[in-house]
């Protein structure tokens, strides 16, 4: 699945632009659809904001793929070799356009649902072909983030998007069992509860938390998975040594970890102290600078590959 | 306290060595002492090393200063602006450290202790001068990671301590109370548990984890904060957005996330696991190839300011 394809985009928002730009980018055709009019007539205005921002990391080697925008779910699916479906987060819903998918395309087309919120065990009830839909659960945002966690029972069938999302210049990670939250929005949730256990606590305040994070684990975590750290933290022993040495100061530690609530008083220091941080500059202004973080960053893994 | 300062490098090993190279570099002169004298007689070349990855980032603006090795504490401390101290984490020889040095030098000289076991209330117990201590915890390695982060209970110390690691380049971050594991490590902390608990219980494999870590939430943190991201995952409402839409998600993911114990079950699977993802690579390879990325990023955040 490395081969130019055409591949189907089900649900016109944010994510399935950015996916769109990131098929299209990689010489794929893209036919989207979205039953929501309005999404599906300002889409092709959205896939070119993400398009843009992939143009000026630059090393495309493909010519651009061709964007159709389709009048229906069936017109939309015949002919793709993939459909990626970004509904909203409602398991009935999904459940219903898989059984409209498959009524319409052939037994080797895989259906990958960008779901953040449910396992693949609870969208697969009632397909046909269940071992045809995987979870490829993109992080935010899609075309500038290179991860995608992907679910699937069927090995080949997994290995099949592998290919093809390896493809689009992204990295695929393989779960090896169904999890709300794959793994990055289990280890992201994690991390945040003591991020605001942090701030619930007085220890510090928000702009401070994030500025530690980013300045400390976070740029590490960009280099340096959590596990590599601590087998580096063992010295020559490695992981073994850390363990031995280590291990019962972190179960300890553990054990020390806050478990907030978010009440109101909770609620109203994250808003303020977030508000602080941000210093005036708007949700946009904040996207924008994300961004440009991220293009330099994807600038400089793509020198170095 | 940004001009040139003679610092003194209490306890010689790879942190101090990292710490003095950084010291040297921003133009101040450092005295070093260590009661093993094997680590003091190789302290020089290991500073080299340091002090040569901060020369290929660039951007020295001071001449750089000048490294003594002393025989003895009193001699190492005594006209020194400031004392870093690298001891081991052991609160009885550091507070006996704290006494000595106090007994040399004069009233004004911060002692900054690089602990990131101890508390400060725990190590300034028996000072003549307790506020003069304060907790500077760097994150490792020290001169390739900016954070430094301070506590200490007297403002006026603090911000005088915060001038001199800003002006070292380093990101210092000011915690408002004292707090085991300061920010980072908590963070850390809370995020490994759950990294364990998903290979413990076989969702994925150490090397998809980090895999996930550096591709997706990790890469992103080392941009934007815990907090901000969530701030801009509620759309133009921001935190309050998000906490009324996706606060009671979080709430019910925090209840799912894991509590692992370091079993030997579990510990054989994380080692098994990193040795596999280090594939061969020494723990020397993995550092360097470590310090070669976070250098490539170094010297992009110093292009950008």
């Amino acid at each position: 699945m490395s081969q130019k394809e055409t591949v189907a985009v089900l649900g016109c928002g944010l994510i399935g632009a950015s996916w769109a730009a990131l098929f299209l980018r990689a010489g794929h055709d893209v036919r989207a659809w979205d039953p929501n009019s309005d999404a599906l007539a300002g889409f092709e205005d959205r896939v070119a904001g993400p398009l843009e921002q992939l143009a000026s990391i630059g090393g495309q080697k493909e010519q651009q793929g061709a964007l159709s925008i389709c009048s229906g779910l069936a017109a939309c699916v015949q002919g793709a070799a993939l459909v990626q479906e970004n509904a909203p987060e409602d398991p009935e819903l999904k459940k219903t356009l898989y059984q409209q998918i498959e009524a319409v395309v052939g037994a080797d087309v895989i259906i990958a649902s960008s779901t953040s919120a449910h396992p693949w065990s609870d969208l697969s009830v009632g397909m046909k072909l269940p071992e045809r839909l995987i979870t490829a659960h993109p992080f935010n945002p899609p075309h500038l983030v290179p991860l995608v966690e992907i679910y699937g029972p069927d090995d080949r069938i997994v290995a099949r998007a592998e290919t093809f999302y390896g493809g689009l210049g992204s990295v695929p990670v393989r779960l090896k069992k169904d999890a709300v939250g794959h793994i990055a929005n289990r280890l992201a949730s994690a991390l945040w509860r003591e991020a605001v256990h942090i701030v619930a606590e007085g220890i510090a305040d928000v702009e401070a938390v994030d500025k530690a994070l980013v300045n400390g684990p976070g740029l590490r975590w960009s280099v340096l998975g959590a596990h590599m750290a601590y087998h580096l933290g063992g010295g020559t022993g490695g992981m073994a040594a850390y363990l031995d040495h280590l291990g019962p100061s972190q179960e300890k530690r553990w054990a020390s970890l806050g478990n907030p609530s978010l009440t109101p008083d909770v609620r109203e220091k994250l808003v303020e102290g977030v508000t602080a941080e941000a210093a005036g500059r708007s949700i946009t202004q904040l996207e924008a600078e994300r961004d440009a973080a991220l293009i330099a960053l994807a600038k400089l893994r793509q020198k170095s590959d």
